[in-house]
């Protein structure tokens, strides 16, 4: 299999009427996509069907017939539902054989939770005759792996807790090795935060532009950001030409951009906020938790993240953060006055150099005729000052606060960068260049 | 069409590279399954596809061969991208017709946001000669509907805050009025928390076991909670009796039961707050946010939920909760004393009525010989006394949290069950039952 990696095709069935009905969401798709694309291979086609023995055999037998790789996921457990095994046997003609090593595996499991073993756990003990086991560390159901007709097909367990370790440990180490994944990651990210898609593109022309067909861009934006993958489908460029070619970008960015790889804006804001020994602090009303939320997910967050408060009443705003009552009769919560006094008030409470707030309308209900529904202030308080900030958005709640949340530390990430350089009352001048309302 | 709902053939085609690398979720598939779910229609395929036309069209033909109603989402932009529907025009062997209605919304939507129209946003004011168009109220592209064969065509766009609305809105009611979905919903969801799928197949044995065949049920876990649907595809059992079934089980299940409907945990909480007048503060570490974040998103939050506190550090803890500095000192963060410190100090510093408080490990890192990765403890105030308990989990951090969330929770709720049929000190009891360790 000498072709590109990029034109080995991949199909992956997904079986399960939780899906169809809506009640789960394809994580597999997801999960197994991101995984390949990091290797330079990508899904041809991705089909979700019942469990429903013909529907299975003849879904199977087409994608097998057109596929160099077929991925199946679900299926494979205890129950009498779980047919995948048996109908995909027939399709290619192989017989099921009963594995030990898989049966004293089940056993050894069950001994372990202190649970009996039902009988119809033994059905999960058989493997194709020309085909291996690949072990689950997390459940009864082992994955299989079969290689026939210059293909390979590989059937993994439902549940994502035990399908993503065995996909990532097991299966993608034997597909790089067949020579059908890339060794290392095929594309290089940037990550851009505070700029759009189509700005962004005329932003880059002067870099992507002249590299033609030899460089692929695929933009990808989600809430306030867009990330670009540079890859080279053809392998025209080296990886080390796609390296090059994302630090031209990131120059050409300046602040707009935010990293290459992976990073998330918190995980960069963290990063800044260690390297220059600050602390942080957060208040905030309508997002109700998910800015103090996105630093709780960077590893060591107790170094910098010094706290934060969600204070939906007044009362909490008084007690938390000690805003003004003033303040609160006089502009009311959705104002860049208690914005300030909240950011204000977290920092000195808590003794963070930085305090960073959110209060506004989220929807779909509140807001007024100043005000509407999608009204965000934000604030800043930094060594050198403190800043409001108001944004006006729209969309369903979910996006609205997830924007309003990005753009906060956005925010916060400039004023560190500047920080860094040793600028001061920087935030004025970028307010200014950002368009926001200013008070 | 006058087969049973249940038996119409469904089929929906996602199109984008974007889904199929595993950069966006296919939410599509989660939001349409679950609105037809409801009406007892149910998808019995989906494919998702790249953009490329030849594969868009062989699939496209294949689906529409076997179905009732196709469905497809994306590739209806300005884009040369964008060219599913001069593809399915060809394969339905329709004319696309340039429609003045469709030009005059797309202009008036951009001078509403001032913006200048490009002239390959034109190419979206095609629809099927014999077809119509589905008003696009969020963007520029309208969908298509079409009758042809005895058979529904349905071209929705991409964007999700497009699609949604256009589906709600326009196409359930063209459906329904066609007799391809029921008039209103065709099952009834229970709704558990606290209780294993295992352990409730067995409990609501007596009420579901003698209805045989014409009943079907579907069980569906997520964190801690369990789903069970009630429907009746042959319609053995009318709604009224698919009803009583489901209180039936509610009266079975006791404390267990969560609600008939689609109510989440904290939903049910803030309803049993706002009944008793109860106010409500929490605490958190670990769940950094999510806790308070649940209740953010109970429309009206701020009639019962006073606040909260993400406290990471001990400096955060002792100023915004008054935790004395003692007990981190002799008993650290993840303690069961630190957990009622946070729980009453937050509900005493608010002065509301229920403090909630959850502190642990929920890794990767981090833990230690005796509270490992994933111990979490939980706290909860109330007007009878505060007591703690301690949870032991495994898996991803983001499960972790979720299921403390979830916890936490189930357990506020339980209290204020009892504390509305006038029980007292209930808590104790509840947690020797529950298993919990205790101190």
């Amino acid at each position: 299999m000498a072709r590109p990696v990029a034109a080995v095709r991949y199909e992956l069935i997904t079986l399960g009427d939780e899906l169809l009905l809506g009640l789960t969401a394809n994580s597999h798709l997801t999960f197994i996509g991101a995984a390949l694309g990091r290797q330079g291979a990508r899904i041809t086609r991705n089909v979700t069907i019942t469990d429903e023995a013909d529907q299975i055999a003849a879904q199977f037998a087409e994608s097998w017939a057109r596929s160099d790789v077929v991925i199946t996921t679900g299926g494979l457990g205890p129950t009498c539902d779980d047919r995948t095994r048996e109908v995909v046997a027939a399709v290619l003609g192989q017989e099921l054989v009963f594995d030990d090593s898989i049966r004293a595996a089940i056993e050894a499991r069950f001994a372990r939770l202190g649970r009996r073993m039902t009988d119809n756990n033994l059905k999960q003990a058989y493997r194709f005759s020309r085909g291996e086991v690949l072990p689950n560390a997390n459940g009864t159901a082992p994955g299989l792996w079969a290689e026939q007709d210059g293909r390979v097909l590989v059937m993994l367990p439902g549940p994502p807790n035990e399908l993503q370790p065995m996909f990532s440990e097991q299966v993608l180490p034997r597909l790089t090795r067949l020579g059908l994944l890339a060794e290392r990651e095929a594309y290089v990210q940037v990550r851009t935060a505070g700029i759009g898609e189509s700005a962004l593109e005329v932003k880059l022309q002067p870099v992507l532009g002249p590299q033609g067909e030899a460089l692929s861009v695929a933009f990808c934006a989600h809430q306030g950001q867009v990330d670009l993958r540079l890859s080279s489908p053809s392998g025209a460029l080296p990886m080390e030409r796609l390296q090059e070619i994302a630090r031209e970008c990131a120059t050409l960015l300046g602040e707009d951009f935010l990293c290459i790889g992976h990073d998330s804006l918190a995980k960069v804001c963290a990063d800044l906020l260690r390297s220059g020994e600050h602390t942080l602090a957060v208040a905030e009303t309508a997002t109700g938790g998910l800015l103090a939320n996105c630093f709780t997910d960077v590893a060591g967050a107790s170094k910098f993240f010094a706290g934060g408060c969600v204070c939906y009443s007044n009362e909490s705003k008084m007690q938390l953060l000690d805003v003004p009552e003033d303040i609160l009769i006089q502009h009311g919560a959705v104002s860049s006055e208690n914005a300030v006094a909240m950011a204000a008030g977290v920092a000195e409470r808590l003794g963070a150099d930085y305090g960073l707030a959110i209060t506004g309308f989220a929807g779909p209900c509140g807001g007024t005729k100043e005000n509407p529904v999608g009204t965000i202030f934000l604030a800043l308080y930094t060594p050198g000052g403190v800043w409001s900030r108001r944004l006006c958005q729209s969309g369903p709640r979910a996006a609205v606060k997830q924007r309003a949340v990005n753009a906060a530390l956005d925010w916060l990430r400039r004023e560190l960068l500047r920080a860094k350089r040793g600028g001061c009352c920087g935030s004025a001048a970028a307010q200014q260049r950002a368009g926001g309302a200013m008070q």
